[in-house]
């Protein structure tokens, strides 16, 4: 009898190179040795799995304030404070983000109601040359990281729209290490930057021609908290 | 008005060294370059935190099958087949793991169950010198990961059985790395071997005067599956 479901997807590669792989052990370690990877140590130290097939945006965000030591103000579980995507059901029930997943600027409205400091560019106020330097920063610092929202298809992935987390860059190859939340379906993988780009440079609302983008985040410089109620 | 509950604890260092520090970046790097850290990027691909006060068996044991890509032969959520805590569920209801945790006995058989090929040590069947042997097999390699059954006091850690696994190894300074799950209260770190032994070598029962110990989790010769009903 044949087994029901799927037991994740190959990577398409090229244009991914999987971390796991030599050559991805490879882009690793020089990576390391350029000091492009200063980011990948707290943020790989909470790198979690989406626990509903939409919600990874909440999971890219969970990570991203876990790795700033966000303090989410409220419990968790037992005791203890800390980010989950059940956490981030302030500014929009998590039903609907089940239901629907959830907008770019919601996203940047959650991780600035839990007290992050955000930058958000989509691509056409944006250039990919200042993405670069936006990735070269975070990569090279622990105290930001960069949540990209774009289009699988462009990476040759099966499905739409998706959200994850970077995980460093390699500048010489000038490739960004995806670190994605979907890990039941792919592993992490380091992709060209150039064709990043392209799958966030996509339109995403018919209507009004808005376009993916990324989005920086970092502490704030007054304390953190929540700072938002319950909508 | 005070915040209710915890924010993390400050890991006691020494004896550990914190993963995302700058003495835990060197380790890292130097351990890299000798080749004991191949287990490390599948196991820390799917590092996760125990999502339950007393499922850090569970959560172990979740990360290294699916670091070994086993499948689980069931599905999870939506189409996808993929080990989580709540996937664990067939040799012990869960509800007994949430008020008791899980005994090394029968976190072996889950994972036997799950159709990995499992060895398991009690410190007083085993030795250091064998630990350190299978601690470097499994660190030069990416097809057996570690999961060690320790208490915490030993590592001045607050708490007291815990498991964990074991993320890669420095030969040179003689040090593992502890992916801990519960990473809501610690980092990941890197704790003297001898330390760890002494941690897993305590009495975990009083009357048979049973010892912790570890077990080494790789991926069966024979098609894996789920090979056990239901309890």
């Amino acid at each position: 009898m044949a087994i029901a479901g799927l037991y994740r997807r190959l990577l398409p590669s090229p244009p991914a190179i999987e971390f796991a792989s030599s050559e991805g052990k490879q882009l690793f370690t020089e990576a390391i040795q350029s000091g492009t990877m200063e980011n990948f140590y707290r943020l790989i130290s909470n790198f979690q799995t989406q626990s509903e097939m939409t919600y990874c945006g909440l999971a890219s965000l969970s990570m991203v304030l876990n790795a700033l030591a966000i303090d989410p103000g409220r419990k968790w579980k037992g005791p203890w404070r800390w980010f989950d995507e059940s956490m981030l059901d302030y500014c929009e029930p998590l039903e609907e983000v089940r239901a629907r997943g959830i907008s770019f600027r919601k996203l940047v409205g959650l991780a600035q109601c839990a007290g992050a400091e955000v930058q958000a560019f989509r691509t056409n106020q944006s250039s990919i040359r200042d993405f670069r330097k936006y990735v070269l920063r975070c990569s090279t610092s622990d105290d930001c990281h960069l949540i990209s929202s774009y289009y699988r298809g462009a990476l040759k992935q099966t499905g739409a729209g998706h959200y994850s987390p970077i995980g460093g860059y390699h500048a010489g190859k000038d490739m960004a290490l995806i670190l994605d939340v979907a890990r039941f379906k792919y592993p992490p993988h380091w992709v060209p930057l150039t064709l990043l780009w392209d799958a966030m440079d996509r339109v995403v609302d018919g209507t009004t021609g808005q376009r993916r983008g990324f989005m920086l985040i970092s502490r704030p410089h007054k304390e953190p908290g929540l700072l938002c109620t319950l909508a």
